[in-house]
């Protein structure tokens, strides 16, 4: 080992020793696993001092673009596939419970209620979409009664919190039946860029790749006893599903057939849509026991 | 392997290979190296989905907090000691050479020139103290005109640009003459915590850390053909370097004596300082070559 190794090795080996008395042990294990990690990038790299503010000067822009609306360091933990990591380490796969994907940050709590075969749009432009569906638990019982919170973008891509006229479209909330069956409303899902004009938007830029989320529709999915689910469906087809996600969350899974439908052709629920074409989906749930 | 393990892994793979097409290799080696690591660390650590959420937040606040005088950032560097290992990485020991610790965030651009023998105190609080040396090359020869930086906090822990009078004070710089020497007054550096009323204090506290600095005199010295020097020099006896320095910047060689003298002692220039104790400290500095 080199004088210069050692020097290396002894400075990281003081700062962790520095998290010594730490009253919680899960903190000190985090610290410590953080250090480690710091430090043998910045070596392994051999990072330079130049380098260094470029980083710092980054996390500054996205801090200073982050507001209760922008959530510039989601978007840099999504795009570095850190979010889907840490929801693949929470969710391990049991039997054939349906797979988790990445929350996001445009959920909002207290979405309105819509009743089984309700329209979630709210307004939003996009073709109408039927999507139905159970939820059963991993042996095939059905879960009645659980709650299902969906939310989608616009046909233009935007969710409604990204709007400036506190609209709310394009979310709702309903509860599974008797026979664990949902129905609902709401628009066929586009891709669409997650926000690209801050920092996160350049370093994509920067490395070559698209800012294009697949298509899909949120679903988070909440019953006692059983794990949650956060997830989405993604469209067959959809070319951004060989381009690339931006944020990693396809699974084969998720993956569902968006059948189209031609005008006039008539609806599950009877309702009348004029002269618009539509679109049906089917996603059925199975959720994990929690433990 | 388990499968679990085996989407893990494979979910890294993906990030790595979404860079690529990067057109710049070191961007790529970068961003490579860093997925490794992130990665690494939420596999490792078993990452919970409050702990990611509890960091996202922790990064809006120190982005918040963050303004052209408060770098919330370089402080979490610092006290991960991720400051000092990108110096130690970037300014491997040298033969005979001073060694180089981290810059801190509160150095500023046209600090005031001073003449040999000058005060950078400029009405900073403290005793004041006379700093002599020289500047030579790593086989002793002197190094003339190489401009010396230097700046410090006043008595109460203090920069003075962590004042909202805009005043300057405890900063400077002059020149080494033709045989290498130099000398200015300044105060006597004292210990002081780095500003911890932020995210960054809070987590300070949270494992239980000193946010003090061991007391000292930073120094920036540069001259043609040669690698500029980023350093400090703290004092000797100081409780603080027992205690530990909260970005890890001391290094056994940059603990120098300050003496102190009782007020009426002569001082080196015949400067009159009536009542007043003050103190001197000597700093020879040894530069390595540039490349």
């Amino acid at each position: 080992m080199t004088a210069q190794h050692r020097i290396e090795e002894q400075l990281t080996d003081e700062v962790i020793a520095s998290f010594a008395r730490t009253p919680d042990p899960r903190l000190k294990e985090l610290m410590e696993a953080l250090t480690r990690h710091l430090h043998a990038f910045i070596r392994e790299t051999r990072l330079t001092e130049a380098e260094w503010t470029r980083a710092i000067e980054f996390l500054t822009a996205a801090g200073h673009i982050t507001d209760d609306k922008r959530q510039e360091f989601i978007l840099l933990s999504d795009v570095l596939g850190a979010s889907m990591q840490t929801i693949a380490v929470n969710n391990e796969a049991y039997e054939n419970a349906t797979e988790a994907t990445v929350f996001g940050p445009f959920f909002v709590e207290e979405s309105p209620l819509v009743g089984v075969g309700g329209d979630i749009a709210g307004g939003a432009t996009g073709t109408p979409c039927w999507v139905s569906g159970t939820v059963r638990d991993t042996s095939g019982n059905p879960v009645p009664n659980a709650r299902i919170e969906v939310w989608e973008a616009d046909e233009d891509g935007f969710y409604d919190v990204q709007y400036a006229d506190s609209r709310v479209a394009g979310r709702g909330h309903l509860f599974s039946g008797e026979d664990g069956g949902f129905a609902f409303w709401c628009t066929t899902p586009t891709p669409y860029p997650i926000p690209h004009d801050g920092p996160v938007g350049a370093l994509l830029d920067a490395v070559d790749r698209s800012p294009v989320r697949a298509a899909h529709l949120h679903f988070m999915v909440s019953a006692q006893d059983f794990r949650t689910l956060v997830t989405h469906i993604f469209v067959e087809g959809d070319p951004q599903l060989e381009i690339g996600d931006s944020v990693f969350g396809v699974k084969e899974s998720l993956i569902k057939r968006f059948e189209e439908q031609p005008a006039g052709a008539p609806t599950p629920d009877g309702r009348a849509l004029g002269d618009k074409p539509w679109a049906r989906s089917r996603f059925d749930i199975v959720l994990a026991p929690s433990q």
